[in-house]
């Protein structure tokens, strides 16, 4: 398949590889997010697709994006239900496939909404997890008044010690100046207050690591959860049971507040009126508070680019998470992901 | 000090004990808020304080608040960067001052703004701790679209293991029964995901606790991070280290949220206008939205009232703290709570 792709692409487009088969709405969603992130591209004579997934899933997609494709066809895909333990040495899988092609350097990243378990895992097993670095782990960027923030664990290690919440650092750090270029990325860990008394033996000696280390000079200590969505700091780790908790109950609440916006501009006729002349500004407010747009997570200490989309990503969704995967694909962050890490291993 | 009280209520009166020199903005907020409670107060002739803070605090206090309560004077008070451990033994401090009112039957419950570990292990030092319960628990009620939510442990365990998140659910059932009247509180478990495959160990076993217990016909399972603002579930148990981040990063979205809203109707002529004419329901928004609404924590599994305030808590948090001080006073809700927890231990 490497061949033909490489003929039709002149191997010079970025090709990205898609996962048709995971997430929820699978593979409906996917496809039309596939089809408005190309609709949306600027520059779309750089991109290519390696699109895998049933032949249900060939049907749904436009000619136009068959056109600058590869569309390789599996019956096999995992499902959500499924113990990434028992899936992951399949290869015919959707998901192994689009893993496969990023290792065997036939695309230059993968996105997948599928079982979070089993990407990871199949992650490890086909990317070189990068030296220096024992455990991976996925990361997301949180919306906040200015900067982005690099947050996590999300969920690949429900249980860490120091020494991973001290590599999650390193690798948020090196993952904020590679794809948002801050140069002196000040560093949290998550903790139940900021007083160095506060905490658990893991964050206490993690402290102390991290304090120790080269990214001493930028560690600001610990932060409470009020300080995820402030910006002020841009790197915020914890171990994978809570960042996944906390990423879900921000958006849990956004949820509940747009609920209410909407009950109390529609309670009095004035309050309907202003919402109708404030119209535009709400829609935009609404497009601010959808999850959708902050869809695309990246998996951390691995030589290969795979994106985690939120199994139940809509089209705009998908489309987000793929201009992730393009993004960092694009500005080659992996290696510098590297670079940085073998940097603060080596203390430089 | 008791005689002089009961002479003045006549012994028929709620009295609550108020610790004046506990949290960021003390005593002047918290004087504030007592005034700001008994203003708002409907049956002014049913409350009595016990007032408890330095000469300096005395003279924030009004009149008419003096007039109906006692005022106990120290200059001994925790500060929040004090290790509970070295300060509890101090009897005379402000906040043991609280807790011992309640423990010695001079009020009905207390109420503090100070450091949370000091207050919980001075809570178990001078409260009993209800038969069957091993770790008592901060439990908080989190606003939703319909019925409140209450959520534990939010910070008096930071590592559980199944045995206590067991309790939780007992608790905080009993919690939901007595307070709000919810006849069969659901329960559920924060997760990752809602499969029964996800989670640590912990989750895993204290789920299999409660399904086989009497608590299990009201057993949801796992819930998420963006189950919490519901109202689906109406108790929801995690550890004490999870709680804390979890509740202060819902806030701290609260507030991105407010400023994002704030953003966009000030960003056009049309929308400002708008926002003029919703003003009133913008305006109720705002309070929906102010966490000082939402101020006042109870511990759980003690034989005694202690309401817990957030440390930065203003004079509307405290007085709202006070308030669901007064409400479970009133409703005996302790009482109704270990009968309760009797009831579940009982297999009953």
């Amino acid at each position: 398949m490497g061949e033909a792709l490489n003929e039709r692409t002149g191997g010079k487009k970025i090709v990205l590889a898609i996962d048709l088969m995971g997430g929820d709405n699978a593979p409906k969603a996917v496809c039309e997010g596939v089809e408005k992130f190309y609709n949306e591209l600027k520059n779309k004579q750089e991109i290519s697709f390696m699109l895998i997934g049933n032949a249900e899933s060939k049907t749904l997609v436009s000619e136009q994006i068959l056109a600058i494709s590869t569309f390789i066809e599996t019956e096999e895909f995992i499902k959500t239900s499924d113990k990434p333990a028992s899936v992951i040495r399949n290869k015919n899988t959707s998901m192994a496939m689009c893993i496969r092609a990023v290792a065997d350097g036939l695309a230059m990243a993968c996105m997948s909404a599928g079982n979070t378990g089993a990407l990871m895992a199949m992650s490890k097993l086909y990317f070189k997890t990068i030296e220096g670095i024992s455990r991976p782990a996925i990361s997301t960027i949180m919306p906040t008044k200015n900067q982005p923030t690099v947050f996590l664990d999300m969920g690949a290690n429900l249980v860490c010690d120091s020494d991973n919440l001290f590599e999650f650092a390193i690798m948020g750090t090196a993952f904020a100046k590679a794809a948002f270029d801050i140069k002196e990325p000040k560093i949290g860990i998550l903790n139940i207050g900021s007083e160095e008394t506060k905490g658990n033996d893991m964050v206490q000696k993690a402290a102390e690591k991290i304090r120790a280390s080269a990214l001493g000079v930028n560690f600001v200590g610990y932060v409470e959860g009020n300080d995820i969505n402030t910006g002020d700091v841009n790197v915020i780790v914890t171990d994978g049971f809570t960042g996944n908790v906390v990423l879900k109950a921000i958006e849990g609440m956004g949820k509940l507040i747009k609920y209410y916006v909407k009950q109390h501009l529609m309670s009095s006729l004035l309050s309907k009126l202003g919402a109708l002349l404030a119209y535009r500004q709400l829609k935009k407010l609404g497009e601010k508070l959808d999850p959708n747009n902050y869809n695309g997570a990246l998996f951390l200490g691995l030589d290969g680019i795979a994106i985690k989309s939120h199994g139940s990503a809509n089209a705009k969704g998908i489309a987000n998470a793929i201009s992730v995967c393009h993004k960092l694909a694009k500005q080659n962050v992996v290696s510098k992901i590297n670079d940085e890490i073998k940097r603060v291993l080596s203390g430089g």
